[in-house]
């Protein structure tokens, strides 16, 4: 089969179709996405060494459970082994013996096939079309922070940042009915929240600071400086996006204080964020509560791989699909 | 009358008495402690000048509300202007114009008099002694961990540090119905939680990661660097105690990530706590609950307030108080 191979260097390869190991499925990929985390992988984050790619949308060809034969599929990217104490204690996604689809020490998408555990598919509504469906991932990494912060009527939220992830986090959290302000960079970008009712603010022009809640998804240590100056004492910081950067501007100071007594002074709670849960974003996409299709910006076969990875970092685009 | 004074270095003075402005009351100090940051302000933190000191008891001798007169009382240390939106919104405590108590632009406790506003004024419940009382204020920022995280009876909780902070949060998780392990350096101080029935390790020897909920009160960056190797993925990390100390070592990184990309990654919840509240832990006094006894390491009169201060900075030492 086709696959872009990571090795030091982006290149297209044929190599074997994968072999299923037991309890898990071969799915012929039909979509899939290039995510931020991808070109981070390709720049030598992680190390990573393989098939990368973890968005995707494909139909199962071979099952250990036939049920699942033919069916359109989305997968969880955590290969969890299922028995450990983090695994029994519901936390799935931290197993410390985990795999990750396309990043840590497992073959991703970004080929006509691929082999994942069956306890990680979820069936794609016949409502739901590849287009929306390979953004479960990525909506469901920004369903996370609703897992794991409380917003309430009352609160002011401030989401920094207009990439993909944040504009699918500007808009999970404008369901809220909190007061949601998105601070981006790219008017026509924040134009895809607007229409959606969301108020938008170019570099964060006429947003008070004082904010309840701030999500940092920008992934640039200015955006956590600017997150840390918008939220209130007492208010919650969270980190959607990891970065990649050099934090020592940190250690220049807050307010006189270093960076960690300045949280501890204002009593900030921040929260770090990842992967979050397939079920409500597959809901959502099918409930049409999530614009997605805005926020797609380019496709490519497979055959143009590396093009399309070209593609996807020139500045201001979204996302960009591989159709297999 | 006779004062601290810290301007550059700590001496004894002979200054006026203060003359209180309006809404504050005059105080005749009866005890006073001497707590970790009044240490640190003598090396330089925050380069106050003045009266410091912040933890006491006293006697009001004057009030614009003539009922206080007579009254023995403690005082909150954040003189809060009450009008702002922060201090409408119920955190009084971040009020952004405050003063606080011997640390910032307002004078302290080490003196025979202090004026403090009369709405910072809390009576002392008669069954609860000077000495126990002038732990009040440190025990109100014990509980302060209890009004920011949810403790669960399941939980697996580890205080780091078994200094006057740290023996006094161990106490207050205690209380929780969790299992609680302190961790510190003295077998002599952890002694007193084990008589209160609190597990203990020196050095952490025998305590497994992957704890619910850790609690950091060593105040040193290795303290930290412990506890978010303690904390599991998910977690709560709780910084109690500011870091003075360089933070460059936090670049090094954290399993081959920046530090803020392995919070992110863990998806851990880092907590900065400052400041509690003070009526539960003047009830908690008063009940029995909390032993403040033990924590009592030397007293000297106001005269020898210098020598004290060398007495609290030897090594091993836990409160050592100023009897007036």
């Amino acid at each position: 089969m086709q696959a872009v191979i990571l090795n030091g260097t982006l290149s297209l390869h044929d190599v074997p179709v994968p072999t299923p190991p037991p309890g898990e499925a071969l799915i012929r990929v039909t979509r899939a996405g290039i995510c931020n985390t991808d070109i981070e992988l390709a720049r030598g984050y992680l190390a990573f060494q393989g098939i990368p790619g973890h968005e995707f949308v494909g139909v199962v060809e071979q099952s250990p459970d036939p049920a699942w034969v033919g069916r359109r599929v989305v997968g969880e990217i955590n290969a969890n082994c299922g028995t450990c104490e983090t695994c029994q204690a519901g936390r799935p996604t931290h197993c410390p013996h985990r795999t990750t689809l396309g990043i840590v020490h497992r073959n991703g998408v970004f080929a006509e096939y691929v082999s994942l555990p069956v306890h990680l598919l979820h069936t794609v509504p016949d409502g739901v079309s590849d287009d929306e469906a390979v953004f479960t991932e990525p909506l469901a990494a920004a369903l996370e922070v609703l897992q794991q912060v409380q917003v309430r009527p009352t609160d002011r939220v401030v989401v920094l940042g207009d990439g993909k992830l944040g504009l699918l986090i500007a808009q999970v959290m404008g369901m809220t009915g909190a007061a949601v302000t998105a601070i981006g960079r790219h008017a026509d970008k924040l134009a895809i929240l607007e229409r959606r009712g969301i108020r938008t603010s170019v570099g964060g022009a006429g947003v008070a600071p004082g904010a309840d809640i701030v999500v940092e998804a920008t992934g640039s240590l200015a955006g956590f400086q600017q997150g840390r100056a918008l939220v209130r004492p007492r208010g919650t910081l969270v980190l959607k996006s990891t970065f990649a950067g050099d934090l020592a501007p940190l250690l220049a100071g807050d307010g006189g204080l270093n960076f960690l007594s300045a949280v501890i002074v204002d009593e900030i709670t921040l929260v770090g964020s990842r992967c979050g849960p397939f079920a409500p974003a597959l809901r959502l996409l099918a409930e049409g509560r999530i614009d997605v299709q805005s926020l797609i910006h380019a496709r490519y076969p497979l055959a143009e791989a590396v093009a399309a990875f070209d593609h996807a970092q020139r500045p201001g685009v979204l996302k960009v699909l591989l159709d297999l």
